[in-house]
């Protein structure tokens, strides 16, 4: 049994590689370049945990780890490119460093890429790891599509800000997860908890994510705060002041998302505290990581050997509060 | 056994339905709007084709076809939009009618459309047919990226530019003949001619486009005559004038492509006369033609099994000369 931060290290020996061939350079450097900026891997290391809360780690796991990775790598190169991102990790993104066209070629490779590591699998569990890699790669996609349609409304619904997350950034945790319980031999119902698990992990963080953004501490919080506020992204605390604030309330803040004014984000954030998105956050984020917990705990195998995964959770859960 | 065009049909009735769910209608109904927009059903055809050389049509290969076609159509989507096209097919390209990220989108969504396909082939086929569909697809990735560095190229020798025109687009019809070919139960050298027929076959047609385009009848070729000339593109016939033409020749249409006069079209048609790249294009073309049939001979099967691919070869080569 191997902890978080050993199976990190192990994923990052392995993965630490020139994934592309060095011909027709022009394409697989950009592809190679974005690999080589960091990242903190969780989703590939969910992989490889996952595997081992059933047996030793089997090697195919490596592979799928890798495809998650790979896969990852390549969303964030055309989701850069939709979002005009220009850093990523503290660098450029792809497409400001080598051209959009470059990039989405490099995305799509990067994708391919992904595939050959999957077709390494041995063929007992090959279509059932595709089976659940290509459905996760499409709900990834329409994640993005959704995320991009509610930048256009004007209001969004909780359920719906809900779902497009769960698509966008929950589901990609969870299938990582249960393909390491696939590879690992887990029968149907293990790997529906350790899915879940994830996924209600993923919306947690998520909802952390957004409450940082707005309350986090600008120390330690890696982003500028308030980023979200200026940009008037819906967030689950917008989407809940707008909910739960008095008529004057909301009649401001729709407002203050039109003037921009200077002093927005504080006069945004003294909204959101007088409605107490800020305590609902707190709450909404115990209330999935709750049930995350629950579905972690329901997986059928010794407590001790979810140790692991439960650091992983916690790892996650207090990155600032 | 079926003719092509019996074998399109067949094809075009199992194909011409909905691919994609009908929730998320804004990424889904983008990606649909372009399998609806017709297109020759050429690969995807060649996929059947090659898999009745061997036997009666293995249920297999209508998944490798849908496969073929699906990821040739993120590949045009994604074309279009690093070409900048407007029009495809006489229809609005994806990214013009519903926006560059929808279109990037739908093209990723396609993709994973395509291997959805793959994974419903026979698990004792699979990782055979990944394996080439893999190499394939970031060939085609190579081709366009090529492509695109040669347009900010100078010269381009000979060489490079077949390399480039083979990854674009022959090394996709010779995969999915050699698909049809695995799924048909071919041995290795039967594989091998059916891809080395479809590679050359594919560069064939694309030295005839290039001729077409300088030297075809207006009234029959599809696109507008000389258009690559007004673009400056590189192709076969340019490509062999800037090598072959006199010292006084090739300094007139280095000035041609500078200047862009009003008859450029007409003096740059005189230069490839001059220097008789019209005719070394056609004899080019028979070249690759005749390599290409060479291998379909060489085919371990009764000849009158190859009668409708040779149909298809000679259908390729006839549209206007």
């Amino acid at each position: 049994m191997h902890s978080f931060s050993a199976l990190s290290q192990l994923f990052e020996e392995k993965f630490n590689v020139r994934h592309f061939p060095t011909h027709t350079e022009s394409l697989y450097d950009p592809a190679q370049y974005i690999l080589g900026i960091g990242g903190k891997r969780i989703r590939p290391v969910c992989v490889l945990l996952a595997n081992e809360l059933f047996d030793e780690i089997n090697p195919d796991a490596y592979h799928a780890a890798a495809a998650i990775e790979l896969f990852h790598n390549f969303s964030l190169i055309h989701d850069d490119i939709m979002d005009k991102a220009p850093v990523r990790r503290g660098m450029q993104t792809v497409h400001v460093k080598y051209g959009e066209s470059t990039a989405l070629l490099a995305g799509d490779v990067m994708f391919v890429k992904a595939y050959e590591n999957l077709n390494k699998i041995q063929p007992a569990n090959l279509q059932k790891v595709l089976q659940l890699f290509n459905v996760t790669a499409s709900q990834v996609c329409e994640g993005q599509q959704l995320d991009m349609d509610f930048e256009k409304r004007d209001t969004v619904s909780f359920e719906d800000y809900e779902k497009m997350i769960t698509l966008k950034t929950s589901v990609l945790v969870a299938a990582s997860l249960q393909l390491g319980a696939i590879l690992g031999g887990a029968g149907g119902g293990n790997q529906n908890h350790l899915y879940k698990f994830g996924k209600n992990l993923g919306i947690a963080f998520q909802v952390q994510d957004d409450y940082l953004d707005a309350f986090g501490n600008p120390d330690k919080f890696g982003k500028q705060v308030g980023g979200d506020i200026l940009a008037n992204k819906k967030t689950f605390l917008l989407i809940h002041a707008l909910e739960a604030a008095s008529a004057t309330a909301k009649k401001e803040l729709l407002q203050l998302m039109i003037d921009n004014p200077a002093d927005k984000v504080e006069k945004v954030l003294g909204i959101f505290k007088e409605c107490k998105a800020d305590a609902w956050a707190k709450e909404l984020q115990q209330n999935y990581f709750t049930t995350a917990l629950k579905h972690l705990e329901d997986v059928a195998v010794l407590s001790v050997r979810k140790k692991p995964l439960m650091e992983l959770a916690e790892y996650l859960m207090v990155r600032e509060s």
